[in-house]
Formats: structure tokens, C-alpha cells, sequence
């Protein structure tokens, strides 16, 4: 077997990047150096944000950025590619149809499945405003038969909130914001459980610890690149 | 100016790799995504041991191997190289003189003179047997001026522990081990302050917190990496 090579495409947030890697070295089952997965990690901190690219600015361009970052780990050896930003899986279809020997591992695609499998029916998304507007997540559930829950308005500014006012400042995030979307989603909305559908909320995760009642996007991706990759999970 | 961009040889070990990229984004004076440094990180896992190998291995095959990183890094476009392994710094000037655009912060250079900076003149370094029996901080010390204390076969066998024995193998280290080098250091050694000369160490250092006595070769190297990039600081 050729040896696998996984191929992080990050810098949405850098530091969703470093938490997602440090992900990977955690579900790995490795009691040395030499058990991990080769890893080489493009944290492109110029890449246009996605929200703003897609929702009026450029996104040609923003894309464009993404497949030179994704060639970039092509030609450096990898086989497995995993970008930690859900947001950015607008342009996944594409991109995977542009590259040749890498294999994109579908964050979105992999989570709907994994929230379908857990039992949930009614769920909510939380996401920047891009991933909400261009449907990633409501594509991808509604065709595995669950329902993806809208968000009022005023939630989803608190979402856009703890993600750009506070986790991209280098902050922890505020518990207070976090507990009226929570109420929201159990008490107003009715969801079964919702997906952390936006790397800086797994960021938020990271620091305060959440319930089972949130699918962490950001596992999903980890288990299926380790799994990809052919090296063993660490059962936690 | 061009832009600059930081490339990580890394792997040395992996968890290590990770709390260096997490020291990058801490110490970097940033509000957003795009005023991070865009950094491209090279976690070979497949590296031999270093120690190992230049203790009587292959170090000819160990260099070959930092070698093909560090051009992978290069033909990535990074511009200021950063290889968080204390260890594998025996190689560093061959290394450099091997590269074209690529120019390395020195890791054992620059803790050296920070060392010497900070008015400290007898110091202990906790290393690797490697990076102990090869003199690679010794020689950068003591062209500084500085003294650098070996440590007792016994008390040099409980740092080797907490670094492969531990911190590699996943856990957070020992605090009882590390008390007993702390008390040799300053008591039966009088040193004026030590060096924490392996990137493992920094991983202990990042799980239990040290105090000033100790100078974190990866905070030295990080603060190094983000000012050759051209980026400022973050006073803490």
C-alpha cells in the first residue's frame, strides 16, 4: 500500500486548524511518533473570508485561492485531504472534481450521515452565515430524510457573533451567548440535537466542553481522515 | 517586500509540532484570520528517532530525511523556516548551507543568546541524550560565555523518562519526576536558571506551567519565527 499522506487545507480560522490537528493526534491510537499520520498542514491565513466571498465579494476568487492550496498539498505527497471549514464545502464538489490523486474527506456530507445515523430527525445547523444562506448543510441532511431546523434571525446574529467577535479575536467565546442559543434550539425550535456546523464553534467546544446533544462537524472530519488514512482510532 | 511565509519541519514529535503552531497564534498580535502568518507545517511522523540515530543509526539517513522536508518546505514557498526539535539541530548549519531561499531560525542559537541576555551564567539544559552527548548547546553557550552544567547519569535518566516514557506516548508527564531534576538543579547544581532543550518538555511545560527559571527553547523559537516573518508580537 502506498503510503497515506493526510493533507490539512486550514488558516479558516488558523487556530480551528491547530485545534483540528490537534484532534487528529488525539484519536489516533500511537504510543510513538512514528504511529502517526504524516501530516502536512497549509494554514493559508490570506485566503478571503468565505462568508463575505460568497455572499457578494468574490468568489471566484476565494475558490481559486482554495484549489492552489489544495494543489499545493497535492504535489506535496498527500493522498487524504481534509479542509476544517465547513463553510468553504460550497465549493467542495468542484474542487474534488479539479484534483487528481487527493481525495477529499466531506466534512458536511460525512456529518449529515453521522447525525442520521445517531437517530436525530429535527435538527439545527449552527454556521456562519455563508454555510446558512447557500444551503450546504440543508442539501446534504434533507437527502438522508432529516429536517434542518431555520434559525430566527436574532440567533444566528449571536452565532455570527461568538465566531467573528470573539473565537477569530483569539477569545474564548462567551458562555452567556451560548446558552440562548441552546434554549432556542431545545426549547423554541424542538431539535433532537444540532451540529456544530462551523470550525470556531468547535474552537468554543475545545474551551467550555458541550453535551452530546451537539455533532461536532470538526469530529466527524477527524475520524474520517485517520480512518482514510489507515491508521487506528483511539477509543475514548 | 514579498510575503513571507513560515514553514514548519515538524513531527519531532507530533504533539510537539502542534503546541509550537498553538505558541505561533498566541504570540501573534492579530484580531482576524489574515493577520496571522500563513504557515505551512511538514509533520513527518515517519522521521527516525533522532537521538537514536545519531547515537550509533543511520544519522546520514536521519539528515537525508530532515533534508527532503525542508526542500518540500521551500518548493511550498515558505521563506523563514522553523524546525521545533531541539535534537535535530546537530544538523542545522549542514542543513542551511543545503537550502537557497529558505533561511532557518536556529532554535539552540537563539536560546542560547537569550539565555546569555538574561544574566544567567551557569545553566542547566534538560535534552535528549542526543542533544546532551553531541554538545550542540554547549557549544552555542559557551561561546557566550555561559556554563553549562551536565547533569548526574541518574537525574539525565529522569528527563529521558518524562520525554519518551511520557510526553510522547500521549500523557501529560510527571510532576513528581520533574521536582526531583528542579531540586538538582538549583540545589546540588547551584544553576542560575536552565534551558528547556527539548520540544517535549515544552509540551510538559504547556500542560503544567514552569516558572521563569526555566527558558522555553519554543517560546524562543516562535517569538524568532513571527519577527523574521515581518509580523508583530503580542506583548503578554
Amino acid at each position: 500500500m502506498t503510503e497515506q499522506r493526510l493533507g490539512i487545507l486550514g488558516g479558516m480560522g488558523p487556530q480551528a486548524t491547530q485545534v483540528f490537528y490537534q484532534r487528529i493526534l488525539d484519536m489516533t491510537d500511537a504510543t510513538r511518533d512514528q504511529e502517526h499520520v504524516p501530516t502536512l498542514i497549509w494554514s493559508d491565513t490570506q485566503i478571503p473570508d468565505r462568508t463575505a466571498a460568497i455572499l457578494g465579494g468574490d468568489a471566484e476568487g476565494c475558490y481559486q485561492r482554495l484549489l492552489a492550496g489544495a494543489r499545493l498539498l497535492e504535489r506535496g505527497g498527500c493522498t487524504v485531504l481534509a479542509i476544517p471549514c465547513n463553510t468553504s464545502h460550497y465549493f467542495a464538489d468542484r474542487l474534488q472534481s479539479e484534483l487528481s490523486t487527493l481525495r477529499l474527506v466531506h466534512m458536511v456530507r460525512e456529518t449529515a450521515s453521522a447525525m442520521a445515523q445517531s437517530g436525530c430527525r429535527r435538527v439545527g445547523v449552527l454556521a456562519t452565515d455563508g454555510t446558512v444562506r447557500t444551503g450546504v448543510y440543508q442539501r446534504e441532511c434533507e437527502a438522508l430524510g432529516l429536517t434542518c431546523v431555520p434559525l430566527p434571525e436574532a440567533v444566528q446574529k449571536l452565532v455570527m457573533s461568538i465566531i467573528y467577535d470573539e473565537i477569530k479575536r483569539g477569545e474564548t467565546g462567551s458562555r452567556e451567548k451560548f446558552a440562548l442559543i441552546d434554549r432556542c434550539l431545545r426549547r423554541d425550535l424542538g431539535c433532537d440535537g444540532a451540529i456544530l456546523g462551523c470550525t470556531e464553534l468547535s474552537v468554543y467546544r475545545s474551551y467550555h466542553g458541550l453535551p452530546e446533544y451537539y455533532l461536532d462537524a470538526m469530529d466527524v472530519l477527524a475520524r474520517g481522515c485517520i480512518a482514510a488514512c489507515g491508521y487506528p482510532l483511539r477509543l475514548v
